[in-house]
């Protein structure tokens, strides 16, 4: 078990980001800020700021995902880091090297950030808790536990488009119990006082046991979108599309998928998320998520902004 | 169907590089001539120039040639540029996302140019067409429709070692009927007012259909070289060199395969070229691939001038 | 057969670097001193120096190996060059092209260096012979041959923990036979005047035959280890692991696995090392990887200096 902050230094400042469960809302707030100060920068001619010039950021991902290493290599480059991407399915571990001597090799490779993706939950606070002290690691998604800079950005999406977090009503639809980005989300809604979360779906994917996170559980899609600010849809994995869980995507569809009737039940300025890539016609109705309420692009341009955030602020925390 | 002239903006200046067909006449010249700027820049200590500094270049190439994409990422980190590249089979598209959706998320992250290479003819002009304005589009090889740079640099080549296109003679010898290359070229020549292209193979491969283009068609390929200034050898696809429309490899290089002898056809002068890679003993005799009327590697060089050509000339018309 | 030093030019100077055998003792304590230097770089606050400022290093790699492929490219990053990583096994070789034929076309890209590494032993020779004279090679391992910057930076380990190579015992331990590491590490040895070269292991897998190369041989593990200054045990190959040369990897850490125990035979101060990475309970116990001798994550250190060393100090000797 991790020490109860192993993202902050002794002076409570970040050097790991590997959950926003425990991240102080000063921390979260001061993250947001920064990333809107880097939005400006897409504006400018010339994108680049020496943030991280001479620094080496490594891609360490040991699930496929090109998109969010994408994602992690633009805001490095744009902070002039130095980005070495590893593909890790054809390196040493493949030789039957274990993660931790791995992890201690690209260390001793001078590197200054690990961005890892791990299928196994835990696995970017174990490299955090061995790294050497010039190693600062970077979740970007470690199984079904966390996906922090995914919910800075729906945080910093929010905030853009609602101002304040005080009055909101969130609802968060799909397969709960299994998303990384839905936990990384609760607990970063939960700081910031976001008073009213709901999560929405099938018993077999938002049971009863997630109450305990400080949310309302609702199976039924009217009630759960009632008059909410903010309606984040959630990506169903192909392998529960069918099966056990759930009897088929079209089933899904017409009972919790997003439609332009159903989005009448929420207020009139809420806005539709989603972490992508999406399925239409399975989570959501193609005529939402190109539709007006959709901020499902700017998203990923927040995306950019907020892990420049995150790497520029560790990196001025390096020792 | 595309505009008239999807790749220039309403002043008449070049946005996206889509196509050599309906290219005018003086933004091709104005291309080989930055592109002739550029060649001076490999003599130089220090090869960069910051033309796209903190611009990203995406190289996505849906269709797999490490070769091309080289070209362009030398091209743009020559000119400063941040290049990504994008393993696109591994990535979201593999999850059952659209291509339009792929790009519209890779536009939300600030990208600022698309290398795009895709096995479908006319994918980059559907990319072109429905990207964010603030996106350009380079196509890297679409189907068998068009391969513009390629086009572009052999138009170099000819230019470098010819000095006029007025007064000229070439030859294009190979699978004119399945080659973007071959069309990219045959556009290009048209436009720069050389008066006799022809198009020379079997009838497999050289349909007399081709003759709209403005080229004469030759199953002789003694007729074919006669007097030429120019020889264009395409490559033979290993698809194409057993079956329907080609006996074999082998009876290929013996009726239309470019030997020492057949070389005595052309010119005193003429110089011979192939888009790379070659098949020796197949397109063409080594002897003629590495002999003194070889211009084949001059072309790779120029290829790599002509790329920055063209990415430094859309830099510079970005709104 | 190569000309007596390829890797010089008629000034002496080093241009390519292709192996630590022939290689002058004056040019590689130039090396060691260099990469001493640029040891202190590594605790700059910025990284970097523009000694490659413009230069492209192409990563050739027809054999992967992310790890080694990571230390170049980092070593040339910092250097502030444009790296090119070819996936060799998926480009134009993998189309019929020769070797040859490739290497021509990537030099005719105006690459400045090309860091090979290459199942057959010599293919980085032959490159450096065909190659256009503006390109340097860096051979990165070649067959069972030669790893010339591996030999080199076991000899900036060496020194710096020893200071001196004058009075050393080195013994090598494990299958020296199949080993380009041994080899490129005993050719550096001599030159640098090691007076006591032991080479240790089963008659399978370190034979007489070595003797010629100026070593002891040793098959009973305690009569190579006395006295030693240094240890350097190898990686046991999992091919070697069963079969006709070895019974068990089992059998071989019974036999000749460095344990606690078997490290006493040599000096109090001896240090260990190996090139990484570790067969945990085969070549080497973990107590004694992980132990107050083991120098082997220091050794990834020194590699990536010992790499910007030879890039730099080629690229200080280009025409």
């Amino acid at each position: 078990m991790p020490a109860p902050h192993p993202q902050l230094n002794r002076h409570g400042e970040l050097i790991h980001l590997l959950s926003t469960e425990g991240l102080p809302k000063a921390i979260m707030t001061q993250l947001l800020d920064t990333a809107e100060a880097f939005l400006s920068i897409h504006q400018r001619e010339i994108k680049k700021v020496p943030l991280l010039r001479g620094k080496s950021v490594f891609n360490l991902f040991f699930e496929n995902s090109t998109r969010t290493r994408t994602t992690f290599e633009i805001a490095a480059k744009r902070l002039s880091a130095d980005v070495i991407n590893l593909d890790i399915a054809r390196s040493s571990t493949a030789k039957g090297e274990s993660l931790l001597d791995t992890i201690a090799n690209l260390s001793a490779m001078q590197a200054d950030m690990f961005v890892v993706r791990h299928s196994q939950s835990g696995a970017p606070f174990l490299i955090a808790q061995h790294c050497a002290p010039h190693v600062h690691v970077i979740n970007a998604g470690d199984g079904q536990h966390a996906h922090p800079t995914q919910g800075l950005l729906d945080m910093l999406t929010i905030r853009h488009y609602k101002k304040e977090f005080h009055n909101l009503s969130v609802a968060i639809v799909g397969d709960v119990a299994h998303s990384r980005v839905a936990r990384s989300d609760i607990h970063a809604l939960s700081t910031l006082g976001v008073p009213d979360i709901r999560v929405v779906g099938p018993k077999t994917l938002v049971p009863d046991s997630l109450r305990p996170l400080g949310v309302r559980v609702c199976h039924d899609l009217r009630e759960g979108l009632k008059d909410v600010d903010v309606i984040i849809t959630l990506r169903l994995q192909s392998e529960r599309m069918s099966g056990a869980l759930l009897p088929s995507s079209g089933e899904y569809f017409r009972t919790y998928g997003i439609t332009p009737e159903r989005l009448q039940w929420a207020k009139d300025d809420a806005i539709v998320m989603h972490p992508g890539p999406i399925n239409r016609g399975v989570e959501i109705a193609s005529s939402v998520a190109d539709g007006e309420r959709s901020v499902i692009l700017p998203q990923v341009t927040f995306g950019i902004a907020v892990r420049m955030a995150v790497m520029g602020t560790i990196a001025g925390n390096m020792a």
